[in-house]
């Protein structure tokens, strides 16, 4: 079974536009004779991740990550176990995670884009988000682009889903006071009561974000982690204090959107001197090994909580990701392939 | 004489939002009795910024200028002689730049605000420009905002304004590709042959400003001074490369908009890793006087061309500053209240 794009998406994703197609039984576990440096891998969970969105659009262009190809597995992120390899950095067993398709064995010739799963005591379905590209997602915003000081004010948008929720914790953890906006009553609460952050709102009850942003911050954000995009960009451009950072990580208000929406409060930009820089968590993998022991630390101390939501095999993998932009998932969306 | 605000503006500023006034004969230039710590000016060289703009509409916010309000001198920078000084730092006869009235004379009493002229042999206004905010103001956005290096592909618009040609001469003598935009072909002209300009093209003459940066920059953008804003911010994005980076000076093309414009390509920050960073030069002056003798020994050795737009007198301040946002001015715009 694998799970194909069915066509280049235009607007809104829909569940039509994925296939879920049977596949020929694998006969043998082996890399194809002759495939040099190549590694077989059984899927365990994959991740569904907002910029897979992106890929879904024909776009011809030079971007950090390919388009999608109608007919062809969709690939993503995944926790995999190797049972098959030519390559000498992975053998039989090993586990990983890293670039792998959506279908339960993946043929991956070019391994430099898997990781060696360093902590398979923990739930393997971390490294699909927390230990994965979330939280390294996480860490290296929060960290290595906004330059957080103790007593800074933050704001994270999307504050439930898989980015979010650590970036409130690890700006609580280094001394910040942080607000996180939110799609629904039920997230909102998950972030005052389990994820510790100081104040939440629901976005949706808000007739002017802009004030819901003053009501929160009376002396204003020093840092932004931009997960949405949009409106909530131009609320948080009018609540900025100067000198203030914006990491900016994704806009998922804006990917199912033909036009996107104009910015209007750019200008801020300038009258606050503010600093608002993308990032992309692949140029900064020589952080990893440190994200990695300072988060693993963290989660044997029951310092930082984790919420995952799960969608049982590969024929709801489809569904799973297009409940991202309509922000069905209450934290980090997994779709569970095997459990071993 | 002096000109103040009449009205606080909505949308376009009209010659008729600021009034000419006759003001008494002053019989004797003396800082005022008891007035310590303040010096008597007498104004020279008064300076046409874009900021101004923003100053004229009430905001009661605590921005980075304060605004300007009815009735009153208005402010800005220019370039004055002490005539009279209770001040231990100034004595009679110093010439000065800095902050001062929109009058012939003005009673500076905050006069940290001032710099001494280092340089009294080249012309007094200069130091309105090529060596005071405009100067200072390419300087800190193209050298600490923007940290070129040679060989990279900058683009400036807004290039034959005061601080637009200043980056661009920068920019070539440490070794990068640059061009510029303009509002006439005469500007565009100007670029090429006087500034050294590698190439630059009049905006109202593109169909398509998109396709006017692919043109000039077919490998990308890696460095955008941006002076303007809105389609021009919009067609950037679609051009810069990968990592690159936009110095964010001004936006002229949004001063006069009773809404902005909003920036439809946003998103592109994220997917190509771009920093935006906002900037102003007050934030900056520990650097100024390195700023100050790299200009003066470049111009000295005929390395930095300069071109000034004079209004001869007071009078004539309201409609050069008007000009501005009318691109009506080829270089730097400088009233002369007096020579000496």
């Amino acid at each position: 079974m694998k799970v194909v794009l069915k066509n280049y998406v235009q607007g809104k994703v829909k569940e039509s536009d994925m296939e879920v197609v049977a596949t020929e039984a694998i006969v043998e576990l082996k890399v194809p004779q002759g495939s040099k440096d190549a590694v077989l891998l059984k899927n365990l969970y994959l991740s569904c991740d907002p910029y897979m969105r992106g890929r879904m659009t024909q776009t011809n262009k030079r971007s950090y990550t390919s388009d999608f190809i109608p007919g062809q597995v969709i690939t993503g992120f995944g926790v995999s176990k190797v049972v098959d390899s030519t390559h000498p950095n992975f053998k039989i067993g090993d586990l990983v995670w890293g670039t792998t398709g959506w279908e339960e064995y993946s043929l991956i010739t070019n391994p430099n884009i898997l990781f060696k799963i360093n902590h398979p005591d923990l739930p393997l379905s971390y490294y699909t988000g927390l230990l994965g590209m979330s939280g390294f997602t996480a860490y290296v915003g929060f960290f290595e682009i906004a330059s957080p000081k103790k007593g800074e004010n933050v704001f994270v948008s999307a504050a439930a889903g898989a980015v979010g929720q650590l970036v409130g914790q690890f700006a609580k953890l280094m001394g910040c006071y942080v607000v996180g906006s939110a799609g629904s009553d039920e997230k909102v609460e998950l972030l005052k009561s389990k994820f510790d952050f100081d104040d939440a709102f629901n976005y949706k009850k808000e007739p002017d974000l802009s004030l819901a942003l003053k009501r929160c911050f009376p002396k204003g954000i020093d840092i932004y982690f931009e997960n949405v995009g949009g409106a909530m960009l131009d609320a948080v451009l009018n609540n900025m204090r100067p000198h203030g950072r914006i990491s900016a990580c994704g806009m998922i208000s804006q990917y199912n959107l033909l036009e996107p929406e104009g910015i209007r409060n750019i200008v801020k930009i300038i009258t606050k001197r503010i600093c608002m820089e993308g990032f992309i968590f692949t140029d900064h993998f020589a952080s990893y090994r440190k994200f990695e022991e300072m988060t693993v630390q963290y989660i044997k101390e029951g310092k930082i909580t984790y919420v995952e939501d799960s969608a049982e095999g590969l024929e709801n993998a489809p569904s799973a990701l297009i409940g991202l932009f309509e922000g069905k998932n209450i934290g980090k969306q997994v779709v569970v392939v095997s459990r071993e």
